[in-house]
């Protein structure tokens, strides 16, 4: 009998594989596989159903990872799922498996964190499971949200001329992880070390603390803007806008000038010897939005300051490319995990 | 800092106690935590959301678990709860974490038996999560639904007098593990010998291959019936009348002769000095739904041969009684995993 390694195909080839002959059946299935999240008629409006799993020692380390910042993030991202598709979330399931390692107050932690995203994002915790697990901590969260059908917005539907918008700034929560790296090696090696995190307290926020960006969903609403494609920016922009490329049948310019980075996310950079656009292009986890919107709604989006165009969607389909301060222009890639 | 293990709360405990600052602020959540489901205001009818974990070394054991059954499991299991709702399910997601000792090959065989289960139970595979994991397999499942607003049974509405009704015939999934497991043990002592599952095919089947009660429900609608109060029967017929009683604020009595135990269920009972009726009672992972009905509506259920009346509800409220073929009364007591 064959055997074919996962390692292979990598993540997203996988995923097409295994996915790949789950063709919906049910009328009311109106968006299977394929985008931030599924999308189920409810008759006057769209169910939007999204999942998210987190394993601590592939998507968090707890050595540096508090437990309610873990529950803040578990939610965040979910959420975040939700306003990719311009939706509104509302009720989440959180399911934990749990070694023994943990105690009941390490779990409330966790919940606290839960709690104050729920209020935040103002999304009700309504069920889950919990199970004893042989090591480790492993957190799986579903989210339902609903949407107007008339403002849903999908990955694969940019046009071309439609320019490309991202919401904050890049590269900043990658750069807050290999902080925390950094210091937690200083520490292992030195436990009397005290984490040097002074000039670091942004991009380390931005990695601990992620936030989903309901606030420009709504924003964009009162300017009367729907994009015309968005996903959100989990995996980095090179591969989340290769998604909404491949997804669309379009390619993109993007321009290095115009990429978002904040000052510490340079300052961080530097101090790593890491390149601050390659922080930004592939970093991954900044949750924030990258959505395109047609040239005649640049007006409304202009002034607000939480959002930047970046480049715009061509006609040339799969070719994503970077145009560098330099005048040089590069092929934008990917990576996921293998 | 006080350290209070998992373990000295037990599940039901720990649930318990993570859960009760967790009420729900929005309008459109019906019912958060408590139920086999969550409810969620659609407008027209309800929404239905439920998810469930599978953990390797905890719920299944691949030594003689076959993927495809697991994955027909893992969605069987999540229709049952939109089941116990009276709901009709519709979209599930399905997130996995996965070591590298898996195969490609491997997760198609399990999501063949996804496949068949969403193709058996009509419901539709929109979405999930990928993920490495450093060791096992764990499956979590979120499932959606949809139900009649006058049509939705909770499981705290029984009343007193009420009849009490199970599905199907209890305890045979339970035996059928054990008689899996003590091939194991003698497969593990001598690999020459061939497992001895002659004439338990069904008990085993039951193990490997749960089915939601969908066909009950589609039955009970169609001979008019609505029940008072319902739950499945995924920890056993005590635990699970516990809730529905706790819930309602009830008690019950239930009659030993009338519990539905297979042939095949007490033959593997004998053969492993088990008691059946402690097999039926604590068993757990039948699936099988328990409901509550009026006595008005005993006429529309007495001649359907998937319906047993096993007792009745009672006033006296945490008071679940077995009566015995002795005629001696017992307290019914649960177990939850520590």
């Amino acid at each position: 009998m064959t055997r074919t390694e996962i390692a292979s195909l990598g993540e997203f080839g996988l995923i097409d594989r295994l996915s790949q002959s789950f063709t919906p059946a049910l009328p009311d299935t109106i968006k299977g596989i394929g985008d931030d999240a599924a999308v189920i008629d409810l008759g006057e409006e769209y169910g939007l159903l999204s999942s998210d799993l987190l394993l601590e020692g592939v998507h968090f380390d707890l050595s540096f990872f508090p437990l309610k910042h873990l529950g803040y993030k578990a939610i965040a991202v979910n959420v975040s799922d939700i306003a990719a598709m311009n939706g509104q979330p509302g009720q989440v399931t959180v399911s934990l498996a749990v070694s023994n390692r943990f105690s009941v107050e390490a779990l409330e932690e966790l919940y606290d964190g839960m709690r104050a995203a729920c209020t935040d994002f103002r999304v009700d915790l309504v069920g889950g499971d919990l199970s004893s697990a042989r090591s480790g901590l492993l957190i799986s969260v579903s989210v339902f949200g609903k949407v107007a059908k008339d403002k849903i917005v999908y990955r694969n539907t940019a046009q071309p001329n439609d320019l490309l918008c991202v919401t904050g700034d890049l590269g900043a929560a990658y750069l807050g992880l290999q902080i925390l790296e950094r210091e937690k090696q200083v520490f292992l090696a030195n436990p009397d070390m005290q984490p040097q995190l002074e000039g670091h307290d942004y991009v380390v926020q931005r990695q601990l603390k992620p936030e989903a960006r309901m606030d420009v969903i709504y924003e964009l609403a009162e300017a009367g803007v729907v994009p015309s494609a968005m996903i959100d920016l989990s995996d980095g922009l090179a591969s989340d806008l290769l998604h909404l490329c491949k997804a669309s049948g379009m390619g993109a310019m993007v321009f290095e000038e115009n990429l978002p980075i904040d000052e510490q996310t340079y300052l961080a950079a530097t101090e790593l010897n890491l390149s601050p656009v390659t922080a930004a292009l592939n970093g991954g986890e900044d949750y924030e939005l990258l959505f395109t919107v047609r040239q005649a709604d640049y007006d409304k989006i202009k002034n607000n300051p939480k959002v930047s165009v970046v480049g715009f969607v061509t006609d040339q389909s799969a070719d994503v490319t970077l145009s560098m301060k330099s005048g040089s222009k590069v092929p934008i890639t990917a990576q996921g995990w293998s």
